[in-house]
């Protein structure tokens, strides 16, 4: 099956489903709750270090939270490895403890098994008392992305060159936690860019049944982009690239000016009646599959 | 590392690490919370229907939380697997939502990937105002068992028999949830024995500072594996051969009569003050690894 005819089968049988994280009410308020798998061939160059792997192994599932504008209760992670050498398992528990502190919530347990390829589970519960949804952006809202684009791409590329030190830091990408629940009381619809801007926009406006037009040129890429993918590349690790874990969001335009000081991010575009346009083109909806 | 040396080197790491589930305290009550990983090497056999596959791929942590004496609140699954056939897919999902809703809770979401082996991780959440611990049993207490022992093992035999639909019922196992609430006001320790009975008793004895003496001849043998086990192999699968996903637990003697009547369980020995010992000699601390 493809992943888009899974997801469909998916969404048939599970009402929750198509948004960053499910929610359950509970006692007043709700808890977000998230599940994601990575692996080696897919997701974890074979320079990257333990420490590494283990902060982007939960912080995928830290950046979900975000996405919903929850603030973290804890999180599991479920480690399998063929050889789980002490310098692997170590690395990654270490790099999974410090990327939890970083949001202020804590590693708390999980699972260890002997397994054909490294592969990493993390699961986060967040408390939210208002998630976020796909759903929910209207016309003339400002479409608006956190932080700035193409440090993962970039990242690739410096381990590429043997630049490993480097590259680990902009792999171990700092999960928007914070920004996410201070976005929270703002915004109409909130999603992160894991798969890719272009594929994010796509998922974001069939969820809320718009359209957006893009400004390529209010596109903030990141100095590490700028500096490492050549100019040639660079179009598309920025569009297409993924896994850059900023948040998408859309604001009513009035409401630009009252959001926190403190939330790094650039008005992109638009929300309008339907199509995503990038400079009045049609964007393709192609993306990173996971 | 060995998963000892690990599971060491986690604890130090982790405080919470240790039981079944982690517990997160939350506005007056706890949040447990627990991630199973299983996949095709270790724990699904080749002729396994997917169905039976999905069923089990979350029953594992639905045991968990049953172990704490918790009310489930929802579960993901996070699938991986090379080719993502359609059967494969619908089957397991299938599997998961009808084992969810056995205990009362749903699937609400998770992740799905293409990966070099099949991989199931289940995460729940689940409620408990008190949730019963490894630690806490104490000398005099009777040491009980519910359901019977080796259906797994059972299922197993039956499996390279080329009786599947047989097999699959019975490693399509019933997660404990029910029979955990109803015991969690009566109980002193409690754990689920996925990794054997033998090294189950181990995990409780240590965790709770005791020994246990059991006899024998007070072991529940399941019918299936009476019949399919042979003679030679029962006392080692029913002893080490583990995945049953019973309850392992302790209660004053004083509070048996006060067991809730509905639950199915057998007085297999009675706590002491050290060693774990079956008929009188010490039982090996081995068990089933994942």
């Amino acid at each position: 099956m493809r992943e888009s005819e899974i997801i469909a089968f998916i969404r048939e049988r599970i009402a929750a489903a198509g948004d960053d994280a499910a929610v359950i009410p509970f006692r007043n308020t709700n808890l977000v709750f998230t599940t994601d798998m990575l692996h080696r061939t897919t997701d974890f160059p074979p320079e990257a270090s333990p420490y590494a792997i283990g902060w982007r192994g939960v912080a995928v599932s830290l950046s979900d939270l975000a996405a919903m504008g929850a603030r973290p209760l804890g999180v599991l992670l479920a480690l399998g490895d063929p050889g789980l050498a002490d310098r692997l398992v170590q690395g990654v528990l270490e790099g999974a403890l410090a990327c939890c502190a970083t949001v202020g919530t804590s590693l708390i347990g999980g699972d260890i098994d002997r397994h054909s390829e490294l592969t990493l589970v993390s699961s986060a519960i967040g408390e939210a008392e208002r998630p976020v949804m796909r759903k929910g952006a209207h016309v003339g809202d400002a479409v608006c992305v956190t932080g700035d684009l193409g440090r993962t791409q970039a990242a690739l590329q410096l381990y590429e060159k043997g630049r490993t030190i480097q590259a680990d830091e902009l792999f171990a990408f700092p999960p928007r936690v914070a920004w996410g629940t201070l976005l929270a009381p703002h915004v109409t619809s909130m999603i992160d860019i894991s798969d890719g801007l272009a594929r994010s926009l796509h998922l974001l406006a069939r969820e809320s049944g718009v359209g957006f037009a893009v400004e390529e040129e209010l596109l903030p890429i990141s100095p590490e982009a700028a500096r490492d993918i050549p100019l040639r590349d660079r179009r598309e690790a920025i569009l297409f690239g993924g896994e850059d874990y900023e948040l998408l969001f859309t604001v009513p335009k009035g409401g630009l000016a009252d959001l926190p000081p403190t939330v790094r991010f650039s008005v992109i575009g638009e929300v309008t009646a339907d199509k995503v346009l990038l400079n009045g083109h049609e964007l393709p909806d192609r993306g990173y599959e996971h």
